[in-house]
This record gives C-alpha cells, sequence and structure tokens, in this order.
C-alpha cells in the first residue's frame, strides 16, 4: 500500500471540486517504465507496461483500467478502489467508466505552461481521442494543469517531512566535503566522493548524476548543467562552490554552498569575492522577505534581481527560485521574470504548502559566487528548511 | 564526445532519405531529466532543462537549439553539427533555423502505434504548433515513427555488441544464482542476490528494479509484473522461474531461466512439468524458425502460438516477443497478435539489424514455466544472441 499516493488521490478529488473539474484521466500511458511521467510517482504509484487509464473523480471515486499483467501492482499501491483488467483494448472499459460518470469536462494531463503538469504523450492523446469518438466525451477533453500544478505544489505535511529529510542529509554531506577541500583535490574526486557518500546513505542524485553535483573551482570552471572536471584543482585564492541536490523516499533537496581557500598571507577574502558574496546573500535575504501567500512568483523575483543588478550585476539568465518536491523542478508558481520560456508559471499565486529554492549567482574574478537555500511557504510567512549560509568560510590550504 | 549519438545522426540521415521525409525535429522538449523520453539516449545524448529543439536533415545538417545553460553539454555530446544558444525565447531560433531549410514536411516524435516512438508531450506538441504559426510550417508536421521505429530497430553494429555484452553478464548471474535455489530461500532473497551482483559488476535493472528480477516459485507465486515475495519460500517438488534483464553501456538484455527442485524420491521432474516445459520448449523454437526478414511480425507469433494452443495450452495472453536495445520493450516490429493492444507493430515487417526477445510461458500444477531467449535477424537468418536453455536442470534439494 502506498500511502502517500493514496492521501494524494484524496486530495486531487477535493481540488477537482476546488477547480470545477468533474473527472480527471490522471494518466493514460503504456510502457511508463521506458517512459515515465512525472504525475506517475505522484499520483499512479505503479509503473505500467500496457495501456493504461487512471481516472479520479470530484466525488472521491477512483478507477485504473489496466492490462491483467499490471493488476497485481496497482492493487498493491491501493490508491485507485476500482481496479479493472482487460486483455485486448481497453477502449471499452474506458467508455464504459466515462458513460457511467456521464461527465460535463474530461481533465486530461498535459500542459503548456508547466512541465511537471505535461504529461501524455501526443500519440496517446490522439488514442484517447479517437478511442472516445462516437462519445459525447471526445469533445470533452480538458487540460487538467491547474489541478496537477495545485497537487504537486501543495506539499502535504508528509511531503513536507521527506523533503526535511532529504535537506539533512545534503547538509550532512556538505559537512563531509569540506574535508576534502585541500589545494591539489579535481572538482570530480569531490564529486565522486559525494557520490560515495550517498550511496552509503541509500540516498540518490535529484537530477542527472552526471551534473549532481556540480562542482566549480575557481574561475575556469565552465558555470552551469556541466559535468565536474578531472583537470580543475583546487589551489590557494581560489572560490570552491559545490551545487548538490539528493533525492530520498522519494523526495528532493537543492542547496549550493561555497568556500575560500586562502592564498600565502591571506587572513579572509579578499573584497573582490566579498563583496560579491554578501551581495548574492542580500539578495536572497531580499527574496526570502518577499515571500507571502497570494503574490505572483516574477514580484519576488524581481525584489532579488533588483539588488544584483542595483549592484552593478548584470541581469541574471536564471530565475531566483524554482518548487521543490518529487522533483527538483517541481512546477507550479516559478519565482522568474515574465519570459516567454518560462511560460505563464511567474504569474500564478504562491501558495501555503509551496517550498521555493531561493538561488542567485554573480561572477567574480575567482570564481563563481553561488547561493541556494530551500524554503517552505505557510500562510504565516516563509520558514527555512535549510540552514541558511550566511558566511563565506575562509579555509587554510 | 557520445559516438554512439553520432553513429545514430548520421544513421538518421540516411533513413530521411529512404523514407523521403526532408526534416526531423527529433527532440523537442524542456526539463528531460524529470520528464525523459525515449529518443532522447538513442539520438540526442544529452539532458536539458529549457525548451530546446534537436533538428536532422535528409542531407546530413543537424541543429541543436539549447537554452544557454545547456550548450556545453550539448557540445560534448558531438553530434549536433550546429548548437545554437537561447536565453529568452526558443521561437525566433527554431523559426530561422526551419526558414533556412524550407521542408516540404516537418517530423516528429509522436506516434500512435509505438510507444518508444512516442516521444513529445501534448503540451509541447502544441507549443510547436504555435511557435510556427504565421509560416508555413505549422500545417506540414507529421509523425516522424517510421524514421524512429526504423533507427531504433535496425541495430548497428556497435550497439549488438552492447547486447551481447549485457547478456553475457546476465548469464554470469544465472549462473551464480543457480548455487541459492535451495529450500527455504526466499524469492525475495534470490532477487536481492541479483541486485548484489548487479550493483558488484556496474550494471543495471532493465526494467523497474522492483520487478527485475521476476522470481517466481511454485503454483502460488503471482505471474506477471510483480514483486518477489518474502514469503514464498522455494521448496521441493516446485519449480524455481527467474525472468532478467540488465543494463550494461545503455543497451538490454531479457532471458527467463528455468530449474526444477527434486522432490524426495524424485530423479527426475515429473511429467506434469517436463511436458509442458518441452511444449514451451518447442514453441520458442518454432518462432525461431519462422524468423525471416520482410515477414510480418504476426506470423512469427502465430506460429509459435500454435504449439501452445494445439497442446492444449490456452491462448496466451502477451506475444512471442519484443525487440530488445536501450530498453527492454524497445518498439519497433513485434512478434505479436493482431489485438488492438499493440496497435499496428505486429504488421511491421521483420529487418535486418532487428534484436528479438522469444519468450512464452504457461502455467503448470508445480509452478510457472517460461522461457525468454534473445535473437538477431540477419539477412541470411535469425541467430542466437543467448545460449538457450534446452533442457530443465533438476537441482537435488
Amino acid at each position: 500500500m502506498n500511502e502517500m499516493v493514496t492521501q494524494k488521490i484524496l486530495q486531487a478529488s477535493l481540488l477537482l471540486r476546488e477547480h470545477d473539474l468533474p473527472v480527471w484521466i490522471v494518466q493514460f500511458a503504456r510502457e511508463t517504465y521506458e517512459n515515465p511521467q512525472p504525475v506517475q510517482q505522484l499520483a499512479v504509484g505503479t509503473t505500467v507496461t500496457w495501456p493504461a487509464a487512471f481516472i479520479v473523480t470530484d466525488d472521491g471515486r477512483s478507477y485504473a483500467i489496466v492490462g491483467t499483467g499490471d493488476v497485481s501492482n496497482t492493487r498493491q499501491v491501493g490508491a485507485y478502489a476500482n481496479v479493472i483488467g482487460y486483455v485486448q483494448d481497453i477502449r471499452p472499459e474506458l467508455r464504459k467508466v466515462l458513460s457511467e460518470l456521464q461527465p460535463a469536462r474530461v481533465g486530461v494531463s498535459y500542459s503548456l505552461d508547466d512541465d511537471s503538469a505535461d504529461n501524455i504523450t501526443h500519440g496517446m492523446y490522439r488514442i484517447l481521442r479517437q478511442s472516445l469518438e462516437g462519445t459525447p466525451f471526445a469533445e470533452r477533453l480538458v487540460s487538467a494543469d491547474e489541478v496537477l500544478i495545485d497537487l504537486r505544489a501543495r506539499k502535504l505535511d508528509v511531503e513536507i517531512e521527506r523533503i526535511k529529510a532529504a535537506i539533512t542529509v545534503t547538509e550532512e554531506i556538505f559537512t563531509e566535503i569540506e574535508h576534502m577541500l585541500r589545494p591539489g583535490v579535481s572538482e570530480r574526486e569531490v564529486a565522486q566522493r559525494v557520490h560515495d557518500l550517498m550511496h552509503k546513505r541509500s540516498v540518490t542524485s535529484a537530477w542527472d548524476a552526471g551534473y549532481d553535483p556540480v562542482v566549480n573551482f575557481g574561475p575556469e570552471s565552465p558555470f552551469g548543467h556541466t559535468a565536474p572536471s578531472g583537470h580543475i584543482t583546487l589551489e590557494p585564492g581560489m572560490l570552491a562552490h559545490v551545487d548538490l541536490g539528493i533525492k530520498r523516499s522519494g523526495y528532493c533537496s537543492d542547496l549550493q554552498r561555497m568556500w575560500y581557500i586562502l592564498a600565502e598571507g591571506e587572513d579572509a577574502a579578499p573584497q573582490s569575492v566579498q563583496l560579491p558574496f554578501d551581495t548574492v546573500l542580500s539578495s536572497i535575504s531580499a527574496g526570502f522577505g518577499a515571500l507571502r501567500v497570494g503574490r505572483p512568483g516574477w514580484e519576488v523575483d524581481s525584489v532579488a534581481r533588483k539588488v544584483l543588478v542595483q549592484a552593478g550585476y548584470p541581469e541574471p539568465e536564471f530565475s531566483l527560485g524554482h518548487q521543490l518536491g518529487q522533483t527538483t523542478h517541481d512546477g507550479g508558481a516559478l519565482l522568474g521574470p515574465r519570459w516567454a520560456r518560462y511560460g505563464r508559471r511567474p504569474e500564478l499565486l504562491l501558495q501555503p504548502g509551496n517550498v521555493f529554492t531561493l538561488e542567485y549567482g554573480v561572477t567574480s574574478p575567482l570564481g563563481q559566487i553561488g547561493l541556494e537555500e530551500d524554503v517552505l511557504l505557510t500562510a504565516d510567512g516563509p520558514t527555512y528548511l535549510s540552514t541558511p549560509q550566511t558566511a563565506l568560510p575562509c579555509l587554510r590550504p
């Protein structure tokens, strides 16, 4: 029995009522191990081989129409009350369930604005429409993205606890790798040590293990989603920057931490790194202070962004923060600028139960500067889930 | 540099010419670590965060339009000659490339018939169409599934070598676990041992690790995609059945093996298991003998299926075999019956370079019987890539 998925399905029924959507086809998919979708972990709880339809209604009914080979797993999840097996063709059972429910609108899991709410493949969407031809429901398919975005974004207590647990492990790993930050160590060696520590703690990377962690030593290290280099080594007078996320019990952390390696004769970091570091810190604090339920995400980004731009740094090419949950880029309201790339997500209003990252960075002559914290928003305001980095540790080589 | 993806992109250009499709948008996607697609490993070679378009033409040109944060990884793959970075909006660059190419048709990676060729999400398909509005290309989008199916299914030599290597490791694991097949061992213990052996050899499960391997001891073990039980233990007079696939260097194996544990006083398996075992063996051999380039897959299935049905067993609810490659259910021509569930795939003609599984099974009073081999089809006929199981080993308890 998957308690998490069962709770999310109950939450889904409430959200359907709130958004006035009578029926939602949560997933219509096949071979979902090879072609997994973000909704699967959240609200399905099993992979399927043959075409399958998972359906939830606004009055708390739930149906899983699956190939006979997928029946026993689907029953084990325990979230869908009616598990219906078929052998040759899913269509008759699907039509039967819908004609029983007679919904005025049928939500489908796709979205133009939100990648984590964009699940169904175009081929399966066409098959769904064709399967319903000759019924009134073919013309009643609509995007269920408002429901799905809220379902992901409004974390239940059990989800927040899991995110916290992931953050705790991440902070332990940061503490452990600090000892390695000595002259001569390569970016790749640090990344490998992080992977060993993850394996020891039975957790996995939160994103592509090739770029998780990102490790940047000094000014020559390329920034972004880049594999840590075996050739770039840490030297005195360099900044060390690590961006690390782990996944534990299905939920992620996402944090960035920084260190400075003192050069000969130095007792503190030079102003050329201390000043930008303090600016990044202020920018993130300003973003934290601006978080408020009901506010659109772009306003929060703009507060933090202004701190950087007014200090003379170029406009950042990314956003202040994204939501965090089963995936590191968890969809829903984004703390980002209103750029076409981000769709409608910066316009969405912040909700209680949202968990955000707050991350900004700038370049300095001695290396990349970037910090990232994880924050929960409640009706009473924001709380840090991570222990924020507030100073730049200066390590003696 | 990803040599495999680079070779597949060259093959893609040839296939575009063969199928008379001038331009193919191989992938149009975002956040592909969270929402991965089968085409990614085969013909893209990297994950991307922001919306990205990977394009190949029938005259060997290739373009990757990616967010600036994804440029360096995309360059590292080395398969796409033109890597174009953007910051705010992908649309202008996408329109520019297409208006340069002026294609009469633009292939998109979706398919109604083949799950592994069904990649683009419905949301991204709509965004693609909207992005091309006002250009002639919006009306020229077509499914590229014929190209993509062939690209997956016609294995290059380097791919066949990798599949063979995965099979070798799998056969080694079967040899090792045979020693464990003693009374009292549970299905779950065998599965855990298999996972340890995979980890030791730095290979992963070919499908969902919860059901890979499938382990079935005796008649009470539920069949299908089911997690091995901690309660069902092996006892004398039981059949042991293991379905195992591993992935190594991106390519999969998929094999089933069987053993019988002798009951007290027995020197050989009883007829109630030997007869059905021999029937399954004949069925698979008949399927192997029927494999021929140019034949539709359903004909091969029907030859093997007939052996079972004529021996008095019920019509199997699944197919004789699927293709094998980067995924265990690798798409393309299927050796299966012409059922709605399978779409057009049983009608597709077998090609040189296709790699198939051959798997059939029946139930017996002492447990599930199932065998599975991996086979390469060439212009000269079929060859076993696995070492076929030809007898039922009887183990003394």
